[in-house]
């Protein structure tokens, strides 16, 4: 695994970048990444372009031996653009532009903006692709970051018509599937749809959904053409750096027309920021959450080439307290190592820190880099320096092969935003709930999506899924894979209906409730009690014969008043309620030993990840944690059974 | 008392429509509302009508005997029309036209949607006042739901321009009226005034009192008009099926213009979003407030004749978990069916379901019916056709002679709204707590407005009433009623000023102030201790002679300052601050002594009504309660004197 | 010191003018204050003036010896101004106009507002500047009232592109200066710079500081070209009345301009709506905070004319329950007297209530009067007039000269506004904290601006001061005064830029952090152990001999990790974490027994002041309180050492 580095040579004066370059080289960072907010400087009034600067950096970085991720500059056009083309900016849900002063201005529904988008690209491509220094490309920056995905501008509104006359062909069709028969809302001319915004209450669900997808879409749609005309004049890889707990475009489509997908990993930021519990934001304060950056390893891992073989990295690793969160606390030491390592024994090609010198002006002045603003050595520089001699001895690891795959759907988040039914239901918590749990039990996790191949595991997890696809039951069955369910699976059709039959057999759902918060359900299984809370589903239970030759069913927990809570069959399984974590292991422990995977219980700061070769295990804790004696039985080629706080220990397997 | 039901044809296969028909019958519906929404479907394009479908559906339904509730459809006027005519749209506060996607979208001041409501109105009732099935008429649906009694429109504005001009005749007298010397607020033509929006701080309360009463006029003359109409073709019973815990516009009004008063009853959806503490809201979680139905069901009977001979019912019945709380969860088995013979025990004539199928479709598709979306039976249908044999039998029940009457007043609810001049005032809590003590107390109690006759109360309850009506105290002197006011009462003109005399003779309010939630008023009345908050009016009590002598005024209770809390008079009464529960039934138990009204104190979940001729007591717990053995002594025709959870049981009187 | 009143003679019938007048001088009142929203009755249509009633009001209040206060109506433009001149109006941040209806309804950036206040300031001043009982002005009325000091409207726009070239010179020098480098939003033109507002995420920092910068000098000009046109006609004293806890305008610059800084003191209306705790709430809910008045009085003293011979007064003062605060207390008998005489104890010129009779109508008909509505004493009345001897009795009472300066900067509150880096930091609080914690030390303590004088000062606190002057620590030393820095001071340039070097010598912040509000530091100093919180900077440790050298600092307080909590020289010290009370006790006392000043720690509701010649001591709590034996030992001339609750003494120094 390499290591990386953001740069913006334009932030400093010319003469400091060959020491720049050294110091990089000599720290064990051989990426760089460049150009991507640089675009007035590039071209700083209209038509003018200037290179100079740019091709001095490039050169300068490449004297050095590094290898450049060049960037088309997109997400940032200049003031001189935005002033001669305003259509170019996204509106916000409550109708006004979004102006110039910051990041992403733009929509991605402007024509304007496409034919811009693609000029700058082509100009740079041009210039740089014979290069053989830029063995990368990177498009844009974050997509989607501070609410940009969905606009609700004119040109999204015409375009969203067109992507509605494209799918649906008749308004006949629309009214159909989107039930507009309902309140009147029935349309006899796709140029009548308006975007979903500013109504008296909420709009139609299918109208949202339609809109996010078609924002989604969007989104691909813009990045695939800074794509083909990088294609056009270069085999290098191409990414992009996605977000955490971020949902609002389908990443498996983005991963599909780029290489390699990488992301940028903020464990502190996200943590204060997220919905955790008071005492789980104080506990992993200077750590982060010991799931969050292996939950997005693994489900950007399936994005470039599928769980199994895709192409991931992380373009930008927090090194130091950033600037954006409510609290912005320093990361204990060790942990800048901690998360690098965890990269590498998840298969990543390479990890690249974000940024090289924290910026002394501007919106990120309080953002920490390797290197602090008087260019001292910063904390992170030390650690991530102290990791390359042991990346090099430990060679090239490879992803595990999981049994376990968890299922992790774009379109359900944007249907549970839609109509969630209940204050407290969070699809995204869920999933990490499941993954969090299946993790503590020692095992190694794929996360997929409701299309990926489900050859080669044998249980698939779905915590939550509302369109189950027409053959994913028979695909499950073909892959020998048992699938268990959790509530709210199967309750909708893909044109937000409710279904009117059962998507999954004998699996009949003739209620359901969302109850407070502090409201529990006092569950039963197995002589044990356990809890639920937030959503029940009722699964009829005065079932048919017919019913039950079909599905074979069998309630291994019920809730107190006799509704299940937990049904079983040979081929699947369903959860009718939000498990707590004790319940949620209960149910994941039967799933898993009726299909004969050992699990280990960790110690709630340890985890543990698996490559082909390897085995590590980490400390998110303030605390030492020592391993038990029949785990981890190879040698240690990294650290010992007892890991300190923010502690790494490796272990042939 | 009928049972009815909800029903849009136009949202399923008309082959389906007569099996339908007769599925009602069989569960004992007599009633069936259609076609509120149906408008796109009755005029799919300007000036294209389309009948036949709504004939079929009207002959189905009436083939089967089924009684027809014919509606106006101008809750969701078609998109053709909106594009047609942007005006009819109404704004926002912020001043942003509220769009198209959902329902209600227009404004009542819009001249053409004043025109088009007409239009359509005159149409439907042209077709089928002549029809024997349609038996009754309902006018649009729920006016102002999702906000929008009030609009910000330019239509708006022209309109309470000319309002006001109606009203005050000269800028002279407004500006008197609303002190607009204050500030420098002062007009000289109508046409300065601009609606009480976006101001850079709170609009002058009088500006905005005026706004609130012309919106809510507005709404009484759109109903009006097409009251009008229908009564032009027709001798059927006009309605309109108001809300819970909506205030927007004046409800004794509206009634005043229909036949009957119908409201839409949700008991669980409006206690999970209501004021109700945690432990409130888990403990009827599956029930609603013990006092939420009634409440309303009081307040309307008064609305359509006043509340010895109002007509009134229930227009949708929840029937299961609704769709449009925080938490949406499952009513206790039973609930339904208690539901409906509360409403029959305090003399509704008609409780019909919302709705008889669930909508498979669009806003609403997670609000359960009497049947599930697939056709099935759900737990409401059942309940229902439990009752059908007992309401025959039971015959026609008359709503008792209450002698204690309960004032809730619109223009209250506006203008403590307008100055709360408290975080922590809440009217409609204050109401609602007054009206939970008294049917605690066993007592069966009236809601009027301040207008209504006072003849036959012996005590009339004011929680609080800032503008006093002139003649009020002679009303309740000619009735010998005792009046009890709450705190603020009389603190306002009707133009919003101080008033500079008492309105309560010898009721001299020297100052008021209101308190942190957290802060305390320690009361002590006849040796006991009590507890007062959020707010306290000092009552002068260095009273002259004179003021002795008119008022003949008691301390009964002080706070441990030494102020009055609670001072009394043969004629009236006067509460200086905001009660506990267990002051507040301190207080209104001297009231009712002094006046030989015998109270019997019910536990905590359980409430009673009683008609002419029964006895009804209603569990509203999730455990069995007994009756006392002194209660309810007539013969048991229903249920025993111990209730199990959800249980109801009625006795002769 | 003398008493005022302020009075709306437009608000009563003339024939109740003259008694008002002979009643205020009745009760020890001098000053009265008219006017300020009098516009639309001195110009009631454009042009026509009427000044009959005017000249009337004060030829009555002139007649029974009142000095009048005439005020600049321009705080309530009206609306015929408005509707003629549309461009008036302020934007909010939303892009929405401000519209007419309450008062502030101006844009400080408005060509044709600034030419009407000038018109209609020389009217009223070439009207009433040669009348002698006119001995005062005040300018407009509470600049910024309602977040009015910054408007988002084209005309602000337009006025700070002029403003930024004006300082700039070149788009060069501004894009260096704000770092427009970054993100690509470098400037060609002056003309493409837009205001802060609806950008996409937070805008630049140094384009928002500068945008803050120009807004407040858009108040001090706009106050300024009134107070040329007075100067050019009158010498009577000019004043404006500030607001408590505001800041969005530099006050020492408008101090400047005007010959005494006056402000309007809600202490009850300021503890309800304020950072305070609940505990804190409720203690003082009819006290308002000890330090409240005191803070505010100390910094207005230094505004015009210096904190040793700065020239103040309160032009309004509480005097019972507020209309404006989500809980609105009565003041504990007492209270207003207390205040009074804590304005004299600090050298107040005079102290005003507002009002003098309690208003019926519009917004503010809740807020108490000297009388009330209906013209009967309230209790500030009664206060008030017991003050009126023995204020004549005390004499003139002289601000005592006190050894310690506490620095308050605006424009530190703006840049921790821009970027908190910190959920819950809070400037304004962190200095009231320190001058709390002084005071309960029994200090008289001074509070100025960075750029004030440091002469006579043994010590100056510096809560926190991002930006240092050059010349600072010089003009310390120079004065002999040790200065004790808080946290984050010497964080940003002036440009906001983080600092190339470090700004206090010795003090290298290596990186901070902040931490969520659950967290503490463990701190350790002499062996006693305090706590930390919020924030954290890391200073060096491992310095360079040369910088010991240089600083020759020690730590004397640290975190449990061993980073230093709070270091010290004989010139300087810094705290490097947000203190607790008790850790702000100890290090103040640490640095305050260095400098040989003694301290007595007081009593929780206890509060100490020192003119030249006597001591007062006030009493917040709702207890008595005894002073010490060896405290206050003088002659008391007013009230005893037992002190009731709102209670003061005075005893000869």
């Amino acid at each position: 695994m390499k290591l990386g580095v953001c740069y913006y040579p334009e932030h400093w004066p010319q003469d400091q970048w060959a020491q720049d370059a050294l110091d990089m080289v000599d720290i064990g960072i051989s990426k760089v990444r460049i150009a991507e907010f640089a675009w007035s400087r590039i071209e700083p009034r209209s038509g003018e372009f200037d290179w100079a600067w740019l091709d001095k950096a490039v050169e300068t970085l490449a004297n050095a031996g590094l290898e450049i991720t060049m960037c088309t500059p997109t997400a940032t056009p200049p003031k001189w653009l935005i002033d001669q083309y305003p259509d170019i900016r996204a509106w916000d849900e409550s109708g006004h532009p979004r102006t110039f002063g910051s990041r992403r201005h733009y929509c991605f529904s402007s024509k304007t903006y496409r034919k811009e988008s693609q000029r700058i690209s082509q100009a740079i491509v041009e210039r740089y692709s014979a290069n053989p220094a830029v063995t990368s490309w990177q498009t844009d920056n974050e997509y989607g970051c501070h609410n940009t995905v969905r606009s609700y501008s004119p040109n999204a509104r015409q375009a969203f018509r067109i992507w509605l006359a494209h799918k649906y062909k008749t308004t006949d069709a629309l009214n159909t599937a989107w039930g507009t028969v309902f309140w009147s809302q029935e349309y006899t001319e796709f140029d009548q749809v308006d975007l979903p915004n500013l109504t008296v209450t909420e709009p139609n669900p299918a109208h949202v959904l339609d809109f996010y997808r078609f924002s989604s879409d969007q989104v691909i749609a813009f990045n695939r053409e800074q794509v083909d005309i990088i294609r056009n004049y270069s085999k290098a890889d191409i990414t992009h750096n996605v977000m955490g707990h971020f949902t609002r475009f389908n990443h498996y489509d983005l991963g599909k027309d780029i290489d390699i997908t990488t992301w940028d990993s903020y464990p502190l930021g996200f943590l204060d920021q997220g919905w955790w519990t008071e005492a789980q934001k104080q506990r992993w304060m200077r750590a982060g959450h010991p799931d969050f950056a292996a939950f997005h390893h693994a489900l950007y891992r399936a994005c470039s080439g599928g769980p199994r073989k895709g192409r991931w990295g992380v373009m930008e690793q927090q090194p130091g307290p950033v600037n954006w969160a409510p609290n912005n606390p320093v990361p204990r030491d060790g942990m800048v190592a901690l998360w690098t390592l965890e990269a590498c024994a998840m298969g990543a090609e390479y990890v690249s820190y974000f940024r090289w010198r924290q910026a002394p002006f501007a919106q990120e002045q309080n953002h920490a880099g390797l290197r602090d603003h008087r260019n001292i050595t910063a904390r992170a520089e030390i650690e991530a320096k102290g990791l390359g001699n042991f990346l090099g001895a430990l060679g090239k690891q490879d992803a595990a092969y999981n049994k376990i795959a968890l299922i992790f759907d774009y379109e359900t988040a944007w249907m549970f935003n839609i109509q969630p039914q209940s204050a407290h239901w969070n699809y995204e918590a869920l999933c990490f709930d499941f993954y969090t749990a299946l993790r503590r039990m020692g095992l190694g996790v794929d996360i997929i999506s409701p299309q990926h191949d489900l050859t080669g595991y044998t249980v698939v997890i779905i915590p939550s899924l509302p369109i189950i696809p027409n053959d994913l039951l028979e695909r499950a069955k073909a892959a020998n894979a048992h699938i268990m369910f959790g509530p709210r699976s199967g309750s909708k059709t893909s044109d937000y209906h409710v279904p009117q039959t059962d998507p999954i057999p004998g699996i009949n759902i003739i209620r359901s409730e969302s109850v407070r918060a502090s409201h529990v359900f006092d569950i039963e299984m197995d002589e044990q009690y356990y809890r639920g809370h937030i959503w029940r589903d009722y699964i009829q239970t005065d079932l048919t014969d017919a019913d039950l030759t079909v599905a074979n069913l069998k309630v291994e927990a019920e809730c107190d008043d006799g509704t299940p809570a937990f049904v079983t069959s040979k081929d699947y399984s369903y959860l009718a309620v939000v498990p707590d974590m004790k319940f949620l292991r209960a149910v994941l422990s039967y799933v898993l030993d009726t299909h004969d995977i050992e699990t280990t219980w960790l110690a709630k700061d340890v985890r543990v990840e698996r490559t082909q070769t390897h085995g590590f295990a980490f400390n998110y804790g303030s605390k030492p944690v020592t391993l038990r004696n029949n785990f981890a039985t190879g040698k240690f080629i990294q650290g010992r059974r007892t890991l300190p706080p923010a502690g790494v220990c490796v272990w042939e397997l």
